[in-house]
């Protein structure tokens, strides 16, 4: 199948830059030194291109992405990195499942849920899931005593992510890293689990980095001059032409948009509708041509889509189902 | 089923809102005078209830929601408000079906689709689709020279939707209506479409109203003053607390953002991660208690759920698919 046979809008992943991500993170921290989180492309097929490159242990946002990756056969270490009270579809997966805890709620919903091992979840800056650091120690002792086995600690630095200084960045990380040793030293266990994309290269404290954005990118972190490439891209038919404006058929639900517009080289874009994106192009475009957009925030754009097509130029190589879409 | 049994994030809607909602729109413009466009809720369970009230002609803004209504039965007069090159799909359709077509290349697109009945897309002020005013009648005499029935015209007010001042919306709605008419006297033939919600008591041209939002409702709209009730949320369950925020679990994969954040009753919100919503409440919360969101955009938010749930109060009466997703 070529593009050309494809109906849009539709989600493109260029083979070559595909293959240039994930070699160039499984080189810079081969196998279990990254635990790729699944939650930036929500694809069983793109998972196991992951574990083919030396990464077999993953983190996950959702029980349906934990779900998803145990029916896959992926399940041999899933961490569920974040908090959740209703455990009972955890417990029958057929996996190794450890959760992240933060307070005794969770705790004891890890307990009734038949959960066996935990992270203590750890704030390190991040307004959002976490203890603070200091009763993280605390906080392991009452799982242990509770039954649980705390393989030791997480704490995502997201707040330091998109950082362009990077000296700056790499300052930031550090500061927040020495919270999570700290807590580390008080809860024990051989896991520090933390980073991401932004992160990957400068947090010399995690034992490992929870990045997912690398394989696929967006405009937001590829300001940020990583090694890593645009892989992900939206194909779109141009729909309308006017005299200074043209309109092409992706839109509000085709794109994440918390981050913005979604860019298109050569041209500008004014504004996007749900199924339009109005744009000025330098040079005229034709009703029917193809264009493609970069989105602005990868993770959100792959949850409105049911496929991932890979494609080296103009052929379509395989078509992924997004099978860990919905909660 | 209780709302307590729901898995979360969950989108609900208040039956005795959504009967307010389609009730009063009813009363206001019975039977085709109102349009109801399907891509606000992307679900037929909830068209079949707006045809209930007397609106069985519909509009579309996808192939796939063209598929989908006229597969439910309710393709009595479809008419797919959008410009569109790749028609194969439609031609096959079990409903009567119209398009709108503004340029040479889509009413090509139309007779190649074996479409038989158009309408003239104007533009009358949003930078979208759309010909200029003074171009609609040569392309509808085209149109018919190429064997087409031209019904009409349409043309979206879009950029006059959400004006605070009625006043001044009125002014900027009866003048984009003049361009509308004056396409109109040089098209002919019996339909007029345009307006939406924010415009359906003020615009006085169209013949038909293509409103959705208004049987759901969004913060955005409803900060207009209009007789609908915000009958959509987002339930969701706190899962972390922390001294100064609490987290819930309804973040970017459940709600659309290009309107900016949700509402809660009692709190501020802060900020939303892929997973997660970060708010400071006026009085504390406690994990594993329900909170409900309002999202700020109706249409991208149903795009990313399954199912809508219709509750009483904690009572779940129907749990509805939003089976239109997707192209």
């Amino acid at each position: 199948m070529r593009i050309h046979d494809l109906q849009t809008p539709a989600l493109l992943v260029e083979a070559s830059d595909l293959d240039h991500n994930l070699a160039t993170m499984a080189e810079a921290l081969p196998g279990p030194r990254l635990r790729p989180h699944v939650k930036a492309h929500k694809c069983t097929a793109l998972a196991r291109r992951q574990a083919t490159q030396g990464h077999r242990h993953f983190t996950c946002a959702t029980v349906r992405e934990m779900e998803g990756m145990a029916a896959a056969g992926l399940g041999e270490d899933l961490l569920l990195a974040n908090e959740v009270l209703d455990t009972k579809r955890l417990a029958a997966l057929d996996a190794r499942v450890t959760v992240a805890v933060d307070s005794q709620a969770t705790l004891g919903a890890a307990v009734a849920g038949g959960i066996r091992e935990v992270l203590i979840d750890v704030n390190v800056g991040l307004p959002r899931c976490g203890c603070p650091p200091e009763q993280a120690g605390a906080l392991a002792d009452r799982a242990r005593a509770a039954g649980l086995r705390v393989r030791g600690v997480m704490g995502y630095e997201g707040h330091l992510m998109i950082v362009e200084d990077r000296q700056k960045q790499a300052q930031g990380v550090a500061d927040a890293m020495a919270e999570l040793a700290r807590a580390h030293a008080d809860v024990g266990g051989e896991v520090i689990s933390a980073g991401g994309t932004g992160s990957y290269d400068v947090n010399r404290v995690a034992t490992e980095i929870q990045a997912g954005s690398y394989v696929l990118m967006d405009t937001a972190y590829d300001a940020l001059g990583l090694p890593f490439r645009k892989a992900l891209s939206v194909l779109a038919t141009v729909i309308s032409v006017s005299e200074a404006h043209s309109v092409a058929d992706c839109g509000l639900k085709a794109l994440g948009m918390d981050h913005g517009n979604p860019r298109i080289e050569g041209a500008r874009v004014w504004f996007c509708s749900d199924e339009h994106v109005t744009f000025a192009p330098e040079a005229p475009v034709q009703p029917g041509e193809r264009i493609r957009l970069w989105p602005a925030h990868v993770d959100p754009t792959l949850a409105y889509h049911e496929r991932l097509h890979v494609v080296d130029g103009e052929q379509v190589l395989e078509s992924w189902p997004i099978d860990l879409r919905g909660w």
